[in-house]
């Protein structure tokens, strides 16, 4: 493709709102443009990758028997209402209605409508096992979108679903989708690393996630140098061993705390460490308001109060909601003589008592809070993350932490979906019995991104092989000069029946092509330049910028010879 | 792919709801599922014939230098709101509301994105001419969907738009295109025709059709055999010859017309022919109501509507409105003494005087109705469309009609998007000009449909090999024979090297499989049976029944040779 014709609208500055480097890239590189808030359009070099991790997505599924399959995107509430997800789904389900009124969602996942589909027609276990996959672009209308395609609300999945008769067939596709992803993961170029995570809005209780190591890491791994553990934070339980103070109950007392409203803030006023300190919040469930209460040192984990609650219909209650229900503002709230809602504590509320707490009065405090005496705690929990040095579940170690992107999920289902829509197959002794079902995701536009996180230097990104949008990068140094102009059109000709080449045959500054060239970051360059004359063109690796003139003569076989030595 | 592996859900009967050939058969062939009226899922075998229409599409896009992107299904109101369509398209663009109560539409074309993703970046006359597509699924909310694919609410599409500094370059980018959509339409197998056509809601005057020959035929294809002239009916100019009737003026007469609520039933009970009568009709143009007249043998056409009153939001007003309106219901309404809403008549309807027409009182009519007397008109217009037999613009011969489906389109869009928008580039004297733009689509999923309206007996599919969801049926007649299946799963190994190869492995009876590969519609087919044995199998096509005994020695050329043979 002549550079001339193709759409690679490449950036001088850094947009002030990428955040992360693989966000910064696809901006500067000219790959994505935003259209909205977590929305975005594929430009061409984008657009190319993306198909080349498709198409090994697909070839990978293909492998192990799964059928592509494509759904709709517009799926009937009614459905949603079957399983239950419809209300339990809460604000990140993008919800319309069309010209008469039905309601519709635009779908994030497929469970409810693959479950449909083959609800009549997979009526006996001869026709078991069976494994759908579709890649498509879904919706998740994300409370806060950023970090570019890494947390959109608009973006492209692979996902697939398996049926099955019985567990142990259940166990054969997880395995080769397990491996499968190993193998799509490793191809595209990714440093990742499988853990054990939550099954989140999903159901179903078992599941990898595959994460890609990286800075930016979206998640957080915990993992173990003693043992094999690996987990997302939010799955990694933590292991409550009682260690109550012992320190006499004193009694509660009331101070004006003026600007004082964080957890640090209240320690360094009363001139405690920050774990002698109890946060207080409130967490909407469903339609009910709770408190929760944590120490200072701990943060409260979403995902195990979902969990707890069994619904992934919770939020944080906004300033509003907090001033209506407590009559302050969040930062001055506390579990006091609080009767109109239930208040829950983190396991490790317990082992300390005379707790400081806001006092539901802006710019005031309790001290010597107690528990019993003077508010009543509904049920302690497991609700917070780990830290890191903490001891992890049955003996395995120490918590150590990696950063990572999520890029891929297995789960097992189970009968979830097929026992509360009703999918049934009969056995081989002609009982009905619900399907059992695994499923499992790629997100392949969060694929793309992860690999710029991994691959790439401060002058652009650096491209797999396997994924690049294209081989060979070929520049016209000078094509005002007619040689130059006649040997790289010469070139783009001979080396096209070898290679996918992009041509750079713009009249731009010679500057602006390396640049440009070095942002788009093809394995190879050619450069046709002075010495074109002569028949002298150099070739140079992006990823560790070797090169070498050579002449055309020899230019098929040095070409070969460098493109092989890259990754 | 062994057909146990599959989900190719055939049925025994016509499902009742099915309307045209290619609905019936791609539900009775297992290729498509209905999720919600207008919205299907594509299953396994018509996924793998859209990927093959995708990739002709992506070669011949590619072929003229067509640059793939991918933009967003979710588009902002803002941009929709600067065309000026937000409130012009009407209940067909599908919107919805985020978590933040921002509007958007789901994407039934992609001109206001496109436009915005290049108007700050094309500023030169030197980046120009550029195009780009993409392949995606669309929304558009049919009132009636119908035909399955053929006119569904979530549908594929390749639509592609390309920007030029000067109508010569416009011209070029639409001749190439017109060109690759011959060569797409013929690789995919289509017997069809490019006619000239409405430009619809997309604004710009010079477009073709691209029409699929097909009994079902959602648009009529008016042609002249004396000329070349070939046009969608949509489009087809009604030439008015004044033809004035000279019988005197009547009185004004109200008659009591029990049960009469059509034309025809009133041209029965006044003993005269239909074309003497005047049909009313109340269509909402925008927010205002107004009164059609046209002759009892004349249909309105929506689309010259549309183009007269210069907005696409336009409706038939329903029962109810009409009734709030006129007092009366649907078929007795009519122009006498109407003051409160404009009427407008076909030209035709100034031929005929003493009119026949609805009394706004349900059952009664009036007979000899006068325009100016009893009645006014706004203004005369070609409101209708042409009858097979009729003149043709410009003397161009008489009207004669063919079905056809529209598969594609190619549009001169010029500047009604980059003005509005304000989309402009420095030109090579550096003033600023407004992009000129074309705009192409291809109906992809219509593409597939359509192929099948013309590729079918009345046992199924006969699939263009082109796109053929597999190249060859192996089928394992008798599985449980031993010396069938082993025959078979060695004829399996040994031919997918070569093809595509389905392998019908089920434990079904003979007859079952037969009719499934009937409907499936594979070009060959390889038959392992009796003489399995003995190292014979049958080859036979799908087209012409023809087939052949052939020992496996000799399969590989025979079976070349009977899929050469095949179109």
């Amino acid at each position: 493709m002549k550079q001339s014709k193709i759409f690679i609208p490449t950036l001088r500055e850094v947009p002030a709102e990428a955040e992360s480097v693989s966000h910064k890239l696809l901006l500067k590189a000219g790959m994505i443009k935003q259209n909205a808030s977590g929305i975005y359009s594929y430009l061409p070099t984008a657009k190319r990758v993306l198909n080349k991790i498709e198409q090994i997505v697909r070839e990978e599924m293909e492998r192990i028997d799964g059928v592509e399959v494509l759904m709709p995107v517009l799926q009937q509430a009614e459905l949603w209402k079957e399983s239950g997800r419809w209300d339990a789904y809460g604000p990140e389900l993008m919800r319309m209605k069309d010209r008469n009124s039905r309601e519709f969602s635009l779908g994030p996942t497929h469970e409810e409508v693959v479950t449909s589909l083959v609800r009549d027609e997979l009526k006996s276990y001869k026709r078991l096992p069976i494994t759908l996959f579709q890649i498509q672009t879904k919706f998740r209308d994300e409370k806060r979108p950023r970090f570019g395609l890494l947390r959109g609300r608009e973006f492209i999945m692979k996902d697939a679903y398996s049926f099955h008769a019985n567990e142990a067939s259940l166990d054969e596709t997880y395995n080769d989708m397990y491996n499968a992803y190993h193998k799509i993961f490793t191809r595209v170029g990714l440093n990742f690393r499988p853990v054990l995570a939550d099954s989140g809005a999903i159901g179903g209780d078992h599941t990898h996630e595959f994460m890609a190591l990286a800075e930016i890491g979206e998640d957080t791994i915990v993992y173990s140098d003693t043992s094999d553990f690996a987990a997302n934070i939010e799955k990694t339980e933590v292991v409550y061993t009682p260690n109550h103070e012992h320190t006499p109950i004193k009694e509660l007392e009331k101070v004006e705390t003026p600007g004082v409203h964080t957890a640090q803030k209240l320690a360094d006023f009363l001139n405690v460490t920050v774990d002698k300190i109890v946060k207080s919040m409130i967490v909407k469930v469903e339609d009910e308001y709770v408190m929760i209460l944590i120490r200072g040192n701990h943060e409260v984990n979403d995902v195990k109060l979902k969990s707890y609650f069994k619904t992934e219909n919770i939020e944080m209650a906004n300033e509003n909601e907090i001033l209506n229900i407590l009559g302050a503002k969040p930062g001055s709230i506390g579990p006091v003589h609080v009767d109109k809602i239930k208040i829950y504590a983190d396991n490790d509320v317990q082992d300390i008592n005379n707790l400081a707490v806001g006092a539901n009065e802006d710019g005031y405090h309790y001290l010597n809070a107690n528990v019993d005496r003077d508010f009543n705690v509904e049920a302690y929990g497991d609700f917070r993350f780990i830290l890191e040095g903490e001891s992890l579940p049955n003996n395995l170690g120490k918590a150590k932490f990696a950063e990572g992107i999520e890029v891929g999920q297995v789960f097992k289902l189970g009968t979830k979906y097929s026992e509360s829509m009703n999918a049934t197959f009969l056995d081989e002794q002609g009982k009905a019995r619900p399907l059992i079902m695994g499923c499992y995701g790629v997100g392949v536009s969060r694929t793309l991104s992860a690999v710029i996180e991994q691959h790439h230097d401060d002058r652009g990104v650096i491209w797999p092989k396997s994924i690049a949008p294209y081989d060979v990068h070929l520049i016209a140094i000078n094509p005002k000069q007619e040689a130059q102009l006649e040997l790289a059109d010469q070139l783009y000709d001979q080396l096209r029946n070898h290679f996918d080449v992009l041509y750079d045959d713009r009249k731009e500054r010679a500057g602006v092509k390396f640049n440009d060239a070095d942002l788009i970051g093809l394995p190879v360059r050619v450069m046709v330049g002075k010495q074109a004359s002569e028949g002298i063109v150099e070739v140079k690796r992006r990823d560790n910028s070797e090169s070498q003139e050579v002449h055309i003569d020899d230019l098929q076989d040095v070409l070969n010879a460098f493109y092989d030595a890259v990754k």
